[in-house]
């Protein structure tokens, strides 16, 4: 059986290992992780394979399903950009020991501000940011609305009282908790 | 077949499929990949299972044996936390666009330079760290080494005659340009 390496080709872990079986002239596998492997195509996937489980976290109806593309476009295209800089600075960097770039924070937190005024008036008008019902476009703000919860740009989105409520409503799905449960365990 | 899903669970795209596949209730296996794992140990595993392949990269003779283990150890232990750190900040953080700290590398300099003082005199005795032969001694430096020659702090090493001659050597070998190549494609 050919030796496997899972990894990446830029981290020194990885290099090192992929050196000695070099000299060693053995045969092997290498398997890239990709960190930016686009994990919202992969959900989109899942939800279109597995149409008959769990919560449907899609529409069928073709109308209902032309906004739900926006708001997964609005999801990765205006609040992804200055919601993921603040949680590398913010959650990711203290976690590494490193520095906090205060000016990025700074600049990203009012970007942040501007694109959560639009769901502010769009959450006044239905409970999900797609509608009704809790769909992909509420689920893919789940890991970065978890980490900046913990920092303090909290307050842009508590300061919201429509998007505050949307927060602590899909924070609290149990599909979430039971990724949280496992980041402890 | 069960679902498996490779990745970190800290990494927000890793957190997103999960949180995907817990809402539609499949079955998945998490297979964690560990940034951490220990590289050098996977090669010490390595060169003693494949004994009889390629490069030796070990010794027989327990003296020899036991000088290999210091040049491990001092690898490891006193030329890696530097040399790591320089690393991060001279290379892999202007990767991704994040700013180098700069009192972090006058401080970590100055320590990989009195770590490259012993390694001078070292290299002046013996072609190699641990010997006249090549060892995982040596080629645990390599990828540390091969980022830092792209950097500023190369003058570090360049101005010790023998660390920069068995850099220039060990930094040539087939199995390392192996590595860099598959970077490059």
């Amino acid at each position: 059986m050919a030796i496997k390496v899972h990894g990446s080709l830029f981290s020194t872990a990885t290099m090192r290992v992929l050196a000695c079986l070099n000299e060693k002239g053995l045969d092997y596998e290498f398997v890239p992780i990709d960190m930016k492997a686009e994990s919202r195509a992969i959900n989109q996937y899942i939800t279109s394979t597995y149409t008959d489980k769990g919560t449907p976290l899609v529409f069928h109806d073709p109308k209902e399903m032309a906004v739900l593309f926006v708001g997964m476009q609005v999801e990765s295209l205006q609040y992804n950009p200055p919601a993921g800089k603040l949680t590398l600075e913010l959650a990711i960097k203290p976690m590494l020991g490193m520095a906090t770039d205060e000016a990025v924070v700074e600049e990203k937190e009012a970007e942040l501000a501007k694109v959560l005024d639009v769901y502010e008036s769009r959450l006044g008008q239905s409970k999900y940011v797609s509608g009704d019902s809790f769909t992909l476009a509420d689920l893919h703000h789940l890991p970065t609305l978890s980490y900046l919860m913990g920092t303090r740009v909290k307050s842009v989105f508590d300061s919201r009282p429509h998007v505050s409520a949307w927060c602590a409503d899909i924070l609290a799905r149990p599909s979430w908790q039971k990724v949280i449960a496992m980041q402890k365990n």
